[in-house]
């Protein structure tokens, strides 16, 4: 009876440290969201202030990577868990690693906002921006889909990746269009262009995470999967 | 004494399947090193061939990806692993997760290669190819490094990042002058532009196999560390 009552104490403690790394991905996952908005905003309205913050905010972002990753550890070497919990915890550890990456995407897009010269290329910016915002609600739903841990959810948003990088083409022949029409602007340009790719890479990142929630529900790897054998495998 | 028997039995199951993953990944990075190889090789010559023998490649690097990871979680939860060995199947599991990215930049370089209008450009792939060698040293000494987990090599070879990226920096000012004299060249000079950028990103991967390496031998954490703290902290 006794020992029952110390399992149930440990087992308790054991869900509160996996309740709590749950709750610090997501506090990650919120901050990467504001980071990513701000840069945004800061590349729209060149606000170079703006800018500068997102790009002293990354060292949050980094340093919640390591802590959380730490814990992960310190997790799987005390509490030695098995099946869906072990799950977790490694779905975890590898979502912070993309969460991170995004948080380095959102510093170089930051960093075009410094500069200058876009003052004068604004219609540039467009559909970068409309781009950017695409990636923010794609990046939000996988947020959504990971506190619920919702693998429904993070099948549907895995497909949404292709329609963004639809949007990235576009957006790059545009860019390559309007080098052409106009060679002396090709330096502002090939700033834009970096941001571009840096929001293309988000949503790449954002399927990597729905992937590890997939993971986690389903006990399944799906890297690498054709959408037909996932629907056929996950009975999604 | 039986249990002690059986105790270094499992112990020695155990280090068999720590040597298995071990092996496993030297030889991912084996494959993926070859795949480098050729798809700059398949670039430099436009071989067509060689490059569709990349793209189809690809899947083995996948496969093992998906493979190593799925025994990372199994020796986890059927050995609980502590200390060193945890660290060694966290690392296993980290390093597959990048060079699975660098077999995804090897396919970016050899779909490059398929572009016929770079016939007529050729010397613009000069740089690129000096650039993709030296992507291709830093790779194996990281995997060397990998194989004798070697530390101080690994924070040596972390540095080397920083000379691949002025090397990528000087042939993206390259890229830029060639477009802004002969604009029509654009379109072709775009695809050299992606390839390059796919080297460049090797050289991240590098890095952070690099990490993972210092994690496993010194026990730190060296992600977002600046070189004089590195050498404080682990003596190097």
């Amino acid at each position: 009876m006794d020992n029952m009552n110390l399992n149930k104490h440990i087992s308790g403690q054991f869900n509160a440290e996996l309740d709590d790394i749950r709750n610090r991905v997501l506090a990650m996952g919120g901050l990467v969201e504001r980071q990513l908005e701000q840069a945004l905003d800061a590349i729209s309205n060149l606000d170079a202030e703006l800018a500068q913050s997102v790009i002293q905010g990354d060292h949050k972002v980094n340093g919640m990577e390591v802590s959380i990753d730490e814990e992960c550890a310190r997790i799987i070497a005390k509490r030695q868990p098995a099946a869906s919990d072990l799950r977790l915890v490694l779905a975890i550890s590898k979502t912070i690693t993309d969460l991170e990456r995004i948080g380095d995407a959102c510093v170089k897009i930051a960093k075009v906002a410094l500069d200058k010269r876009l003052k004068k290329q604004q219609p540039l910016l467009v559909s970068l921006d409309s781009m950017g915002r695409h990636a923010t609600r794609f990046l939000h739903g996988t947020l959504d889909a990971l506190a619920r841990m919702d693998a429904d959810a993070a099948f549907e948003l895995h497909k949404e990746d292709a329609k963004l990088d639809k949007e990235y083409e576009a957006t790059i022949r545009q860019l390559m269009t309007y080098m052409m029409e106009d060679p002396r602007s090709i330096p502002e340009v090939f700033d834009v262009l970096w941001a571009t790719r840096a929001v293309e890479r988000v949503g790449d990142r954002c399927q990597n995470i729905c992937e590890y929630i997939i993971y986690y529900v389903k006990g399944k790897d799906v890297r690498h999967v054709s959408y037909e054998e996932m629907e056929k495998d996950l009975n999604l």
